[in-house]
């Protein structure tokens, strides 16, 4: 009686929730440091300095009602003025404020988005291995995600396979990178090519096909890697943004959704976005957390610990007879199970307190996704050296 | 191409922050003292002290790690705990923290309620003047908001209106007292006798009908009077609360939806609560904002100002002929427009500055909303008496 699908969601989490909400309670039974939790992407490297700072300067120095009173619905003018001149400065791209959407987070930004550009029926092209929720939103816009198989083994993009994806019912392609979970960063000459792609196939069925960008991993880059920005690639472009990794505050939920100011009905677009964002609730994003991105716009935290982690973590792996690709980007490690099953693996890692979300989910199986974001990497490490000689 | 329900949707914005936005503009042209704004239910008062406190004090003293990171996605347990156990303790319902999910607002509280209890082609029963908005959350929600007129005057409820509007197709009543816009309470025996009829109608459909009440300014009211719990009245009810009005922090978006313990099928309807606000984007309320919040719950911002405004706004209207009910919370004041239609009335008022919301889409023609949660108040009460006389 009442609704089945969000019954269904709600019972059944995704699979990366149910391990970090079995981690918490597994630690509350036998102590923190004695579960390996690689399950979820909750940073473990404090925000910058700066963040508890701007807080502290907000409160004592912005009179209390201005600072803690509704915003305009799609963000104060002054906040999106910010995002938008750092993102014109920082890549030369097209945006203005008219063109900026603060959002309750990236999972927010997509969500809103994907309602803003869908039609029931429609469908939205992603790259495997994808972040899983990316099927739930698209169901919420009444699209269909459609995975498209990417190379074995590098997972960089595979352009026959995403040709033969495109039909007439294509409305928009995710693409994420640095990639969660593979940690892959696409080269400038590889979204060249996606974008040419897509512009010969909106010419050919009439209507714009949408670049979605969900960047939440973009300035977790190592060895000097450069991240592209696709506005300066392609005209229909949307970035969704959150400032959750770079700041280390995925529980605060701040983002954006920039919408290229050079959009063929970027009006119509921008309006939508404001529409979606209305009927799904979101009145405004929470202004103290929207002032406080606006200071800390371009800051991350120390990443270093996150390279430390991914070279020696690589390193381990590779000595116990892992496969591995190292990732350039994000804190995350995609690596092959061992047996064929992923899920079986996951399940005997578990045995061992040592929390491994498996790929299936990603789109990919015989995968595991390992999130190297944590503390208590000694005594975890060798724990993987058992496990593959099993 | 693009999503045309949302595209309208942020073309026409409600007519109260379309209001919100002229006023913006307009106090930027002329300065803000000259503009009469009594558009939005913005706060006007401070906070309580202990909220700037009680954030510098988490800043401080919370590893930040832990304050700013993913909670749970229905809250972190303690914060669900505690107001758990305000609940019970303040109102004597039967609520566990597994009844109560930490929202973005009352808005997003109402949205993810709606999506979960409802299925395409449900109806959703309001009474007359009502908060334009869930017309828009219930059509989210595919089902069809129901207005069912109520006392011309007094705005109490209207139980014939309400028994010709049931159908095998309700699905959910909402209520919201104290009410947006008129400021009325619904007293206790007017709430038995709603829950009476719905639980008759419950079971003549074979289905439950769910009672949903909005509960935004339950701490604002005046003259001592009280806001009945319904919980206590009806099993199958859900409290959607905001701590926006009682801490004057509408912009931070914090709130909760709690679902009743009694209620049949309790963990389904939660399931689908969760689900809901899985699917449309909600990862977790702000963490930081949960914590403020359960740290305050219970206390309320000095709403002395708004009773002052409200004694002095009735009387003035009253002494410049206008008809007025007084109202016994909320600080919003529904008056008949001394001209039939109310839009021409408000057009008018715009020429004096005086910022005023035609209660058309509240469902009632020929009246004005007027939100006195405002400063200012001297010079602009003067303004009504032109208006008036004219």
């Amino acid at each position: 009686m009442i609704n089945g699908r969000y019954a269904r969601l709600g019972k059944v989490r995704s699979v990366i929730r149910e391990l970090f909400e079995y981690g918490n309670a597994r630690k509350a039974q036998i102590g923190e440091d004695k579960v390996f939790d690689f399950s979820l992407g909750n940073p473990s490297v404090p925000p910058p300095e700066e963040l508890n700072a701007a807080i502290a300067d907000l409160i004592a120095n912005t009179d209390a009602v201005t600072l803690h009173g509704y915003t305009s619905a799609q963000g104060a003018y002054d906040v999106r003025k910010s995002v938008a001149d750092y993102i014109t400065k920082t890549f030369g791209a097209t945006v203005d404020p008219d063109c900026i959407y603060m959002t309750c987070g990236a999972a927010a930004a997509i969500t809103i988005t994907l309602c803003a550009l869908c039609n029931a029926g429609d469908e939205v092209i992603t790259f495997v291995p994808y972040f899983p929720e990316y099927a739930v939103f698209s169901a919420q816009a009444g699209a269909k995600l459609v995975p498209v198989k990417t190379a074995e083994d590098t997972f960089s993009l595979d352009f026959g396979a995403l040709r033969a994806a495109l039909t007439d019912k294509t409305k928009a392609v995710i693409m994420n990178s640095p990639n969660n979970p593979a940690g892959i960063v696409y080269s400038a000459e590889e979204i060249q090519k996606l974008c040419d792609i897509l512009a010969e196939h909106s010419r050919k069925i009439g209507q714009s096909v949408y670049l979605i960008s969900d960047e939440p991993y973009r300035e977790l880059v190592y060895d000097g890697v450069e991240v592209p920005y696709v506005m300066n690639f392609y005209k229909n472009s949307i970035v969704c943004y959150s400032f959750s990794k770079s700041l280390s505050v995925p529980g605060e939920r701040i983002g954006y959704i920039a919408v290229n100011g050079l959009a063929q009905d970027r009006e119509d677009i921008y309006a939508a976005v404001c529409g979606a964002g209305r009927s799904l609730g979101y009145v405004c994003a929470p202004s103290l957390l929207q002032r406080l991105a606006a200071r800390l716009i371009g800051k991350t935290s120390n990443i270093s610990a996150y390279k430390a982690n991914r070279d020696r973590l690589c390193s381990a792996l590779e000595s116990f007879g892992f496969s591995v690709v190292k990732p350039q980007g994000a804190f995350y490690l995609f690596v092959k199970s061992p047996e064929a099953d992923a899920n079986a693996f996951a399940e005997r890692a578990k045995k061992y307190e040592l929390l491994l979300v498996p790929g299936d989910d990603f789109g990919c199986k015989g995968y595991v996704r390992i999130a190297y974001c944590r503390n208590f990497f000694s005594s975890s490490i060798n724990v993987f050296a058992s496990l593959n000689s099993l």
